[in-house]
């Protein structure tokens, strides 16, 4: 944190970052619990839990809302520097990331509305085989990335990076299953589109939760990584000047 | 603009704020050309115009770096306040958005490539007849987004918004097509799949250009309206205290 100025408005100023960070923490929480409830309503074809995750958006957004307002109003009134500075961009793209990462769960909520609604469409709960184990993983990359930005940890971070390749291994394998299932019997395409939305929902879960880590890695070394391959994520790499 | 300090230094800022807008909207000129020659490289299946739109994405990679850095190097060294950090921070994600628009164009070249390059599938062009008008839609969001940001005009900004609900109807119906087209003749499922691939990349740069329209009615007006509905943008509205 930056130690130029006094005491006391240090203090104040890393209990604004605080609170800034524990706004980041409580939206990733929520967001977290938005994935499980929508991977659990998919599994359960239970169309209520389904549209209580449609609804809960709403509170994100407002999270939304209040963290860039939170960091607006840190850019204003504290004038941050160097890493300071950094956190604070760093935690605005966070809110964004977790606001997006819950647009997502939504889609996945709609899917299940539809698929487990009323209408004349027969479930076909195999198709939805691939999301599970993906949904897992999200959940895991997920967590830890949000552990990443708790405790600003660039090696967890950097696993976290690592990890959502096998994520979007698993969404590739995942759409190549289906394809499959729709040369044996294309009658049912429309079963296998919903099922591909919802790979693509949780494939795009991941890729926030990479993106918050990369975060972590812009505020705590200064790098912006998001256009470096995973494998160059070496800590050799990210000493480097 | 921030007029608390002497005018040599605020005309320093100025140029700088300035050039920060000249780097937005040069990305936003590279990013319209991508969706143009997108648009082409699907309607001529022009395979090499399409490689050309993968290739170009690093330029534009290069220049949301570079926008990233130039913001950060405006609020740590001027330390904008009010206005003039608004406009920072709308322009931080003008530039985010202007990168994640290309890599819609991205996937679009991916599908030219896929459909037309050496493989065994048969194009059916009539399948991307959406696509032509929603790209013409799209490049048009975009200019008037553009058009919004370099003369921070709130009403185009509005029109924006509200002339992306158009595409996001047309978007609808191509689908609806689409899925028509899959169950008269259910073999045609590949170029179906891509074709909803163009249409979802096209609406996304809809979305990408309504983004930019937001950010210079927040700029300008200090509201975010991202959780507005686009009706209730009125110019009342935004002048409500």
């Amino acid at each position: 944190m930056n130690g130029k100025e006094g005491g006391h408005i240090v203090q104040r100023f890393d209990a604004q970052l605080g609170s800034l960070k524990d706004l980041v923490l409580e939206m990733g929480r929520l967001v977290l619990q938005q994935v499980r409830d929508a991977a659990q309503a998919l599994e359960e074809g239970d169309t209520g839990l389904a549209r209580q995750v449609v609804h809960r958006d709403r509170d994100i957004n407002t999270l939304d809302m209040k963290g860039q307002e939170l960091c607006l109003e840190l850019l204003a009134t504290r004038q941050p520097v160097a890493s300071d500075l950094r956190f604070v961009m760093a935690m605005s793209q966070a809110v964004n990331n977790l606001e997006r990462a819950a647009d997502e769960t939504k889609k996945l909520g709609y899917v299940v509305s539809r698929v487990y609604g009323e209408n004349d469409l027969q479930p076909i709960p195999s198709l939805f085989q691939d999301a599970r184990h993906m949904a897992a993983s999200a959940v895991e990359l997920l967590e830890d990335a949000l552990e990443a930005v708790e405790e600003l940890d660039v090696d967890k971070a950097v696993a976290v990076v690592q990890g959502d390749e096998q994520l979007n291994e698993a969404f590739h394998a995942g759409l190549r299953r289906l394809a499959t299932f729709l040369f044996e019997d294309p009658r049912n395409v429309r079963h296998v589109i919903e099922a591909v939305f919802v790979l693509k929902a949780l494939e795009r879960v991941g890729d926030h939760a990479t993106n918050l880590a990369e975060f972590v890695i812009y505020a705590v070394k200064g790098k912006d990584v998001r256009y470096v391959k995973a494998e160059h994520l070496s800590s050799g790499f990210l000493d480097a000047g």
